[in-house]
């Protein structure tokens, strides 16, 4: 007889009730069922079947505004870090099903003023079901020739409304720039202003010209998302035109989506995330990117976007740097997926950000930072080249602007620089 | 040449930023980009691709906590109702790239304290893509030969752990009780502890032979959610047993998934919608269940859970009958979706709901209201549907009360009754 398999699942909550009965309420509702014991739900069933509390921590109370429909006076409310167990024999080792349990009507419970999911303990039996990423670092900075250093990307701006004989221009700006990677907007996917096929088409021999000349070939991130019965076809339009990148939207395509392109794509797959903030931005409900990016690199993503430091979107550094270093967690056995630092990026942010994550293996994504370079692109790449490397060799930005023009100018365009 | 075609989203949003700058980054981050003017960003591009704000109200501000990372003073903050029109063109009547542009990064601004997509106007290309649903009302009607009346329904309780024995059992006591429809848990779904196949292998026989002796042949929604490239084989089995509903995860399969099932499934969809307050129950973020509801039934939803009145979740009454108003609106000319009134259900709510939403055409399902009822889930079945005949009729509840004993007894047992 094999032991049995747990998951465990970590909630921050606020409620009018006592922690312990909190506890309860959320173990309760998501598994065998409900507080009246109803027929048929022996013992034998709650010892089998039951979610339990596996600690309980009290914490000082937010002081945010209750959510919506939580019952009792918000100067009352305690909060607590829950941490549940839950059989995996109630769900198997399936991702959707999984949510359910852990992550599906408790959102609803009036009883929580405050609930979310930070963290996420799976057993070994989901990497015996999900592969996870094909590619990774290692297989990426294959695929690109790039096989030290960060990996330096930009994206297609305008994100729409580029015909493909302009995105094609401007795609051979960006590769002779220098570029490891290049993506499309993910507002840009399959619109008839300029359909995917279409791209492709104008794109690929651009980049396979540079490769036949330098020997390295840029990757690009075709926006393929859509319709579950399209990914395929999409995916094949790609790869036969010698594209070697796949980009999705995980949760446009769900993350059961992605987890079927897994199965199909012989590409990385680049992960984006716009959306995720109807699910995480809200501190007090939904997940944390800690517990939301194990799912995503379980359905196979191989670039994971983590935004970076100093970015335009909500989160603080501290957020941004926590969620690169959960990217690059062990997990499970899996293989690597590559964190995707974007927005506001740009070469004067790469020793703040190496001093923190000690590692190069990152993508790091600038828009204005390379396109914006008062010297051109290609010198925007260097800028971008130049700072990590400095970084990564120990050299403090002063001696990196010595050393880089690039560097320099965009400092003096972009600046100040962080350290 | 045509008409250029439009999608409209209404906004409710928080911000420091004046109200019609706050509408201007809205629609600038969603199309064409940035505040910054790029090389090849045309008047013409922008013409053709921007997203053009419809209109602005300004409404009082909420006083709720800003969402984290939000710019500004929270005692200054403006809030306004913004409605944006985006080019067709610019996704295509693609639901997962429509999500890009309307509910993307959008919720991770931090120019908004809140943000949240209230509505959704979709022009008629989405009904010529996506089918919507197959059978809707008046195909699960025909199908478990309840013509007129509120279809009564039940959950199988405890949640999850029956065996599939004792899942039978229970399901004869169900059907015999006289019910029209009966669903999984959306905690059970293909667990080791009772896979699908078991429990389509035990409930089955019971419901054909149930169906032989009385010529009425209950619905059973087995839960298939699952991975991608699982759900046509768990419909088949379904299916291939006499099964007459499927039911799905929708946030689980994600939207996509769901649609990637419609185009496979001969049965009705039974759309639960676990994990929606992931998305909706922040009031300042994500959805509401009136713009998430038009994507769910495009995507082919039969059923769609929108809560009954008294629920245990946090809704509000006058949320719940705006939900089930909103899945009952006419959609671009699709098929109708049952809406599917659940949790904390029993016979005392009929009149209260029959008053508000005038109609039967309705799945209400009733746990406690049903197996708890003092005399049996028959009396519990009775119950149910004597109140609600006799709503639709115009009887007052006393008049119910004094004609149906099971009524009276349920009252006695739940009671009071809401009038």
């Amino acid at each position: 007889m094999t032991t049995p398999s747990y998951v465990t699942a970590t909630y921050i909550v606020e409620s009018q009730l006592d922690i312990h009965a909190a506890a309860e309420v959320l173990a309760g509702e998501q598994s065998t069922g409900t507080f009246v014991r109803v027929a048929r739900e022996s013992d034998e069933l709650r010892e089998r079947s039951a979610a339990r509390i596996v600690s309980i921590e009290e914490l000082a109370p937010s002081g945010l505004s209750p959510l919506p429909g939580a019952l009792g006076d918000p100067a009352l409310l305690k909060r607590a870090r829950i941490m549940l167990r839950f059989p995996l024999a109630n769900f198997g080792p399936s991702l959707p099903n999984l949510l359910a349990a852990v992550a599906g009507n408790l959102f609803e419970l009036k009883e929580f003023a405050a609930v979310k999911l930070v963290d996420l303990d799976l057993p070994y039996e989901f990497a015996e079901r999900y592969p996870g990423p094909a590619f990774g670092v290692e297989g990426t900075r294959r695929l690109m020739s790039r096989p030290t250093g960060a990996m330096v990307g930009t994206i297609v701006k305008p994100s729409i409304g580029l015909s493909p004989a302009e995105l094609a221009e401007l795609v051979g700006e960006l590769v002779e720039a220098g570029i490891d990677f290049i993506k499309d907007d993910e507002l840009q996917a399959n619109g008839p202003g300029a359909p995917l096929a279409e791209r492709v088409r104008a794109v690929m021999p651009v980049i396979e010209r540079y490769a036949d000349k330098t020997g390295r070939k840029p990757m690009y991130a075709f926006n393929i998302t859509d319709d579950i019965g399209r990914l395929e076809a999409n995916h094949d339009l790609v790869v036969g035109a010698g594209g070697t990148c796949v980009m999705a939207c995980i949760n446009m395509v769900g993350l059961a989506g992605v987890e079927f392109l897994r199965r199909h794509s012989t590409v990385p797959i680049h992960g984006h995330r716009a959306m995720f903030g109807a699910i995480s931005r809200s501190s007090q409900v939904g997940f944390t990117f800690r517990a939301w990016q194990k799912l995503a690199r379980l359905s196979g993503v191989d670039h994971l976007h983590t935004n970076g430091i100093s970015n335009k979107f909500y989160e603080s550094d501290a957020e941004v740097l926590d969620s690169i270093a959960a990217v690059r967690e062990p997990l499970l056995g899996l293989g690597t997926t590559v964190p995707v630092l974007s927005s506001g990026q740009w070469a004067g942010l790469a020793h703040a950000t190496y001093n923190e994550i000690h590692t190069t293996d990152v993508l790091v994504l600038a828009g204005g930072g390379i396109h914006g370079h008062p010297d051109g692109s290609a010198a925007g790449v260097r800028s971008m080249r130049d700072a990590w490397e400095s970084a990564a060799a120990g050299d403090s930005l002063a001696t990196a602007e010595d050393r880089s023009p690039a560097l320099r100018r965009a400092i003096e365009t972009f600046g100040p620089a962080r350290v």
